[in-house]
């Protein structure tokens, strides 16, 4: 896209918008250093900074100029590409001009200031801390939904910030699919009597895994010139097709949880550096919204990582970071284990997963009608782990607190961890009709074909397409949960012995 | 300050002040972390990044609101205090004003450019490499300072970039006075033969350095809510008063070198800390200009880290953390040994250090005015080094590509350098009036009476008095050179037993 075939408006639409993106990028930059590397005491000015951030990106997207450019750049002749550019473009600017720049920085601060505050209500079991600082984003929030659409549900709309091109009837069809498929599942699992292997007995220390963090990485191809690895209290990974980081953390009993993570969150980042780098900037050059984000994770993470060929041979890297002795069956076991009487969401198992997050979709969906209040929050949470997993927590610090999410205001985000899912599952399926022979490259350490089939079909589009465009030009099919539930039924059914 | 006595012109432009401010600190994160956990590869990302930061920030100083209110602010009856807060901005927004955001932007982003570029060179000791880019900054500044005042100097423009408030011929006589002072003392140490200890004779880990660093700064003060200690190639600190980082780096046979850019970077971490939180992102809580800052960092290098009674104790850490068994005397003389010979500004001692700073003055002036070619720096540079010091660099890593500076594109930032040393002495000679005893709390790593001193003195002021009145202020003296010429006249006299 040359500046000599494309109308001025357009060519202008993109600079500014550039400018804004930018401007994003570097409030993402704060915000990993705030997570992995900032003094506690640094927070009043963090939040200061963050603000201003979002306010200037604000001022840049909502401007007469550039509403101006938006305008003209629509009535212009314009490639397809450019009209899909255009389309992304408005949507943001819809969404940024209803909203006043005043409630954008609050928002903003407010959630840089909760940060602490979740981490010690964490520390210290104590909702009641956290409970003040809820209530305010909540608040927020809905007074930030109530601006970009007053006549729709508040929920829908902030789903719509994460998700953009997927109705919230899909989530709730998907949600109420995997819970009719999986909870019988889930069932018939706990009444088997197969014994998987726990091979792991002894404690492994964070050198120990912090290396075996790094010799994952490397084995699955993360460059080493575009990333970093560091520890964080709630893994992510975060950064743009230049540099992006991943992060994860350790528990000293149980390696497999950090594996997984650190598979997990590469799977972001790979899809974060195969967007193109020559449109860094633009629509084109961004990820196409968080279902697709997480495909590309829970790809990685489950259908590579958690794969009996995969972990093969992978399992000498165990072996050799760990010093342990197992073999590649007993490791997939360990890594394939469903536990319902787990708490964490981050180390559920693909099953007990999506319970996890019907859970919280339907307390935030409460907290943010008025029909839940926050205080009884706990109370509810619990109710609903014993009975969606038949336990309830000891202690609200590996229940209601243990995600960071509503600490950085994300109510709504949730079900795109389960709509990544089952989206992971449908592209692994047209992957592995692409690939010859894909089985054995996982098991000899070969993600070449993988990465270039991933590249082709998903990364280097960036928000080109629509969500279901691009599942459909990379699946030949409409997106579902089909193949993911078939996937998890024959996968467990074979592995418990059913 | 509250909002109910001051006009409302004046918080107005506050508001959109510290807004500006908060930015600049966010370009000062992105900067941290470029030159310390940056990825090689991120570079085109947080060029970009930053030049939008510096544009956003530009934006918001040279508006007509911005102007408006200054200009209301102006002639609105204020208090003392604020019509220097006003007297502050008015220079910043008379600077900025005149300056075109393309040409901010495009410093910025030729900047972020430049640092790899640097790192390159140096490492590959080819100042071919490096030239072009300096051209370009040179270029860059040289317009930057026409748009500021065509009629002035380049250099005097640039100067007061960096020091605001003293001319540039205080700063020319400084440097006069102290090459006239320093040359025939360091040759007399150079003829005397006295035998200074070098204690260390073994290697030392980077690890058991990085201890020493960390003991160092508790033993200091410093507080790790507020602050972290990190490695990089060019020792720096940033941040705020919220958050003021430090960094090190270690040569594995002499770890005085590190120990003295620790308590260096302590002592710039620990002025920013001093500033007054409450006014974060105003003038009255931010530095004032880096004279006064080199002379904190200075002050607790020199006066305390080099002091006989400050090691006669601080001799135990070193002990602890690397395994040696030297006695105080022996650290003393190690820390105060001159070598003219040595060919790296940030290791010099306290007399040849200024050679390197009028030599680099020197070379500045003459590429900005075009009278020396970026091409003959090195033979210059080297020439100057034989004159001056009576050595000459084997490679450019040593001698021309040593410094980050000009990759940062900060001509005329040296002379602040000795400004801020000969500042140290004469903040040092009051204190010591003050402060009954201080010799002897050194000695006990008795830092609160010293700490009190500079709040009270320097920190707590921030912007509000000029370097000059703030001189006068803490010292009863105009600013001047001579304590420290008779300081070092004395301490390096006894040392060497002239």
């Amino acid at each position: 896209m040359s500046a000599d075939d494309s109308p001025d408006a357009y060519d202008s639409l993109l600079e500014r918008y550039k400018r804004a993106t930018y401007i994003g990028d570097a409030a993402g930059v704060l915000s990993w250093d705030q997570e992995v590397v900032m003094p506690e005491g640094g927070t009043p000015a963090r939040s200061k900074q963050t603000s201003a951030l979002s306010g200037a990106r604000h001022d840049i997207l909502t401007s007469d100029e550039f509403e101006a450019d938006l305008n003209a750049a629509e009535d212009a002749a314009l490639s397809d590409e450019q009209a899909a550019v255009v389309r992304e473009i408005r949507r943001e600017f819809d969404r940024a001009a209803k909203v006043p720049k005043s409630l954008v920085e609050r928002i903003s601060e407010e959630t840089s200031n909760a940060l602490p505050i979740w981490k010690e209500a964490k520390a210290e079991d104590d909702w009641e801390t956290f409970a003040p600082q809820v209530e305010t984003l909540l608040e927020l929030k809905r007074e930030y939904a109530n601006h970009i659409d007053p006549e729709a549900d508040t929920y829908e709309v902030l789903f719509a910030d994460y998700e953009p091109w997927l109705d919230l009837s899909v989530a709730e069809d998907v949600l109420e699919q995997l819970r009719d498929a999986l909870r019988p599942l889930i069932d018939d699992l706990n009444e088997a009597d197969a014994d998987l292997a726990t091979p792991f007995d002894g404690t492994y220390s964070d050198d120990d895994q912090f290396s075996l963090a790094e010799s994952t990485l490397e084995y699955l191809g993360y460059p080493d010139d575009h990333g970093r690895l560091d520890t964080a209290p709630h893994p992510f990974s975060s950064g743009t097709q230049f540099d992006a980081r991943v992060t994860t953390r350790f528990d000293n009993e149980d390696p497999v949880g950090s594996i997984g993570s650190v598979i997990h969150e590469f799977g972001h980042a790979t899809y974060t550096l195969g967007l193109p780098r020559e449109e860094y900037g633009t629509p084109l050059g961004q990820n196409r919204g968080l279902t697709v984000h997480e495909s590309q994770s829970r790809l990685w993470e489950n259908h590579v990582g958690r794969s009996a060929s995969f972990l093969s041979n992978y399992v000498d890297l165990v072996n050799d970071d760990l010093g342990t002795d197992i073999s590649g069956q007993e490791l997939y076991e360990a890594a394939n284990q469903v536990y319902p009487d787990n708490l964490i969401r981050v180390e559920a198992d693909e099953l007990t997963y999506h319970m996890h997050i019907i859970l919280r979709f339907e307390i935030e969906r409460d907290l943010l009608s008025g029909e839940l209040d926050v205080a009884d929050v706990p109370e509810v949470w619990n109710a609903k782990m014993e009975e969606y997993l038949g336990v309830t927590p000891d202690t609200d610090a590996e229940g209601c607190l243990q995600d960071i999410h509503w600490a950085h205001g994300s109510f709504g985000y949730f079900p795109t961890y389960s709509l990544g899912s089952v989206l992971a599952a449908q592209l692994f399926d047209a992957a592995e009709s692409d690939i010859e022979g894909l089985d054995s490259q996982l098991a000899d350490g070969e993600f070449d074909a993988l990465h270039e089939w991933l590249t082709e079909e998903v990364h280097q589009h960036g928000a080109r397409y629509t969500t279901n465009e691009l599942v459909k030009r990379a699946t030949g099919e409409e997106f579902s949960a089909d193949a993911f539930i078939e996937y998890a039924d024959a996968k467990f059914s074979d592995l418990y012995d059913l």
